[in-house]
């Protein structure tokens, strides 16, 4: 669909996106000929062209009188035409079909997600035969509107020990913590607004926000939180209307936010009237609690959203929204016309397997075993000449520096090749200047066979 | 926010509820006076009044020399304020709420869902033991983007039975059948857009419709499938660009599609590029066969959807999409931006229950009693006055007129006092012509205090 060459063309190309991703709704009016030269700082003759091509084109159609209006019926939604065009190793989307399908044989230091063996199995099997021994109505019958009463109760003492201060009515369960973000993006958002990430971000945000049909501005991201005063300019500057990110372990830097970063963020947010999504879905991996916008804010302006598919289960889909009551209110209405009931018997695993004796041990196990992963791939990685941009503290990720002159692109695609499926740096940002950097799972990187491809690939480019 | 009075108030309403709703949207121009005049039939002078008054109120700002524009940032979607007040009984949000809350003690002969006991509980503890002894990935890993393939195959298997033909490839699971609706809203229709739905039509319908934003025709509905004759002119008036329908049995009214309809349907589609979906919830309940838009249409223009839910587990999620290789593609990704992954462990719950040597058995058992339970409802309906509109070959549902001059919404509302759930026909009905209707579920209506209570109630109103 992008269109290269001439100013003409590429005012149509973007005409066309616009058309695709909505921006244009079918059949209303187009900016004036003025307006659009303007607003693409072009001459009027040139979108006088662009106009009169694409309505030879099919695309547009010009009303005598009125002007020129988009055709209608739209096509369906594409997402994949929505924003420029990206080498596939860095399109979000393709990043997550080729991690999600599993290849047999296939090393993935670059998933999300921690293998298998490391999540409390135990514990799940336990709650799948307590389950199969009841004639309970978690077996068969819708869940209530919010979810289970007894899980929201468990999540509000989880809440208050990060000292965020919350009533079971202010917490609504969903399917997962994508699920959460985006029923709040179709509660909060209109396609047009702007919505901050931190940049880089988990890459999945991208591709949900281009569903919601916002414009994404990236913030840069340090070992501390956003840079605030980029932050600051980009409120300034983009008048956002939402805010997401990721507190406790930062994806995909490992990095944790201060108190006076969060501090400082709020009072920028509060006097922008900024609502800020805070995904907190790696608690569980935290040894040393960092602070949470949503405690050091009240679930004021913050929503704090959650999941368990990192730390219990990635098939037993459960996450939640933390937020206003009135605002759970009309969450909960939402849920129930988009997707009628929540999902009551995974719910229910996730409880008995968070609530399992065993449960706190095996993370604990699991902290002290990642600790030592992140030591052994930090020295591997160093060794060949990939420097971590920080040492995290805890969780499953680094960030990493790739040596000077080597594209995390190009390396994706040549360690693809013998199998070995990498996180290059640009699908976690906005601003794709993380061209050198590859986010590594130390979870994941147990294999040799990794360090070995890595070096061959390496040396393909330098 | 509903304003009674005067012609001025009823426009400011209008506009109100059109920004609340989204069809205006934050910061954009409202129509000219002149034009907004012409579209709601009034005179310039009181749309002038009107927008005076707006502005007054804050709600748009008027931009000297270029007009009026709605103020921004917009208020949260609040599905409530969408379309016009009705009273909470025949509101299927809050009906949708009441059912779903569980209540002690009450009973809900206007549930759509089967008492937990006559599903295939077995099964399902069957499924829950089985998968407790195995170290499957079933239990921890992200499903693959289009789900399960064992599973798709086995709908594939599943949907030639009922004469589709489809590839594994054509089919996507999803969270549930509303889930697999609100994706293929998500994909193909923009706020605006025409919908057209049964009247009466299954009622979240309508709050799934209202949260795309679009406009809602109602087509009425025949003991054979809709009426040609409104269907057709729905097409010609409103240039429709879906049309959501439940076959195999018809909720509310029980009813099934004739052959004849269905292709004359068809024919009217295709000539206006109407896209069906197709919901097929009951299938399992049918004992005799009734034609498939899907099956006639070869999966060009109709999608065909499906779940469980009433027949295997509601608290077990999973449903599906089979359409066109080229819109599953995309809807995959639409999948992934918004829920990142599907449901493995349910969908390997469900796979086994269906494929569990007692299934069949269970639903010719279910079927049986069924069929018994509608003649006994029947009667004792009849005894109160109350007709069943026709007498449906299978389900649970009947649809039922009221004696003369009995309002459902108020014996509804009566019932509930004594703790009887019903479901009064306006909650189904686009055009609120069905005030005289109830929906009984004759799985739910063993009690004899349903119909006592029934007794009690209808004296009130003759």
């Amino acid at each position: 669909m992008a269109r290269a060459g001439t100013l003409i063309e590429s005012v149509m190309s973007d005409i066309e996106s616009k058309i695709a991703s909505r921006a244009y709704l079918p059949n209303t009016r187009l900016p004036s000929v003025r307006a659009q030269a303007k607003a693409m700082n072009v001459s009027i003759s040139t979108v006088v062209e662009a106009y009169d091509r694409l309505v030879a084109e099919g695309r547009i159609v010009s009303r005598p009188g009125a002007g020129f209006y988009t055709s209608g019926p739209i096509a369906p939604l594409n997402l994949n035409q929505i924003g420029p065009k990206v080498a596939r190793e860095i399109d979000p989307l393709w990043v997550s079909r080729e991690s999600l399908e599993a290849r047999a044989g296939a090393l993935m230091p670059g998933c999300g997600w921690l293998p298998s063996e490391w999540l409390y199995q135990t514990g799940i099997k336990r709650a799948l035969r307590s389950l199969a021994r009841t004639d309970s109505p978690d077996l068969t019958e819708y869940a209530s509107p919010k979810g289970s009463q007894t899980f929201r109760h468990f999540l509000q003492r989880r809440l208050l020990n990060q000292t965020i201060d919350v009533t079971p009515d202010q917490i609504m369960l969903t399917e997962s913590g994508t699920h959460a973000i985006d029923l709040i993006g179709r509660f909060l958002l209109s396609p047009g607004d702007t919505v901050l990430v931190d940049d880089p971000c988990y890459f999945n945000f991208h591709a949900l926000l281009k569903a919601h049909r916002v414009q994404i501005v990236g913030v840069p991201y340090t070992p501390n939180g956003p840079d605030l005063e980029q932050f600051a300019h980009a409120l300034e500057t983009h008048n956002p209307r939402l805010y997401l990110t990721n507190s406790g372990i930062h994806n995909p830097t490992g990095a944790q936010l201060t108190p006076s970063v969060a501090h400082k963020l709020l009072t920028l947010a509060k006097a922008s009237e900024l609502v800020i999504v805070e995904d907190d879905i790696f608690a569980d991996l935290e040894s040393t609690r960092s602070p949470r916008l949503a405690a050091f804010d009240g679930l004021d302006q913050v929503i704090e959203i959650g999941s368990f598919s990192k730390t219990v289960s990635a098939s037993v889909r459960c996450g939640y929204i933390a937020a206003r009551l009135e605002w759970i209110e009309q969450l909960v209405d939402l849920k129930i016309a988009t997707s009628f009931s929540g999902n009551r018997l995974d719910s229910e695993i996730v409880l008995q397997t968070l609530t399992d004796s065993g449960y706190r041990k095996h993370m604990d196990k699991l902290q002290t075993w990642l600790a030592k992963q992140r030591r052994q791939t930090t020295e591997k990685l160093t060794r060949l000449g990939i420097q971590p941009w920080i040492q995290p503290k805890d969780g499953m990720f680094l960030w990493c520096q790739l040596p000077d002159g080597v594209n995390a692109t190009q390396l994706a695609r040549d360690c693809l090749t013998q199998d070995v499926v990498l996180a290059p740096g640009n699908v976690f940002s906005q601003s794709q200047n993380a061209h050198d950097f590859l986010r590594f799972n130390v979870a994941q990187c147990t294999e040799p066979k990794i360090f070995e491809v890595l070096a061959w690939a390496l040396k393909q480019q330098i």
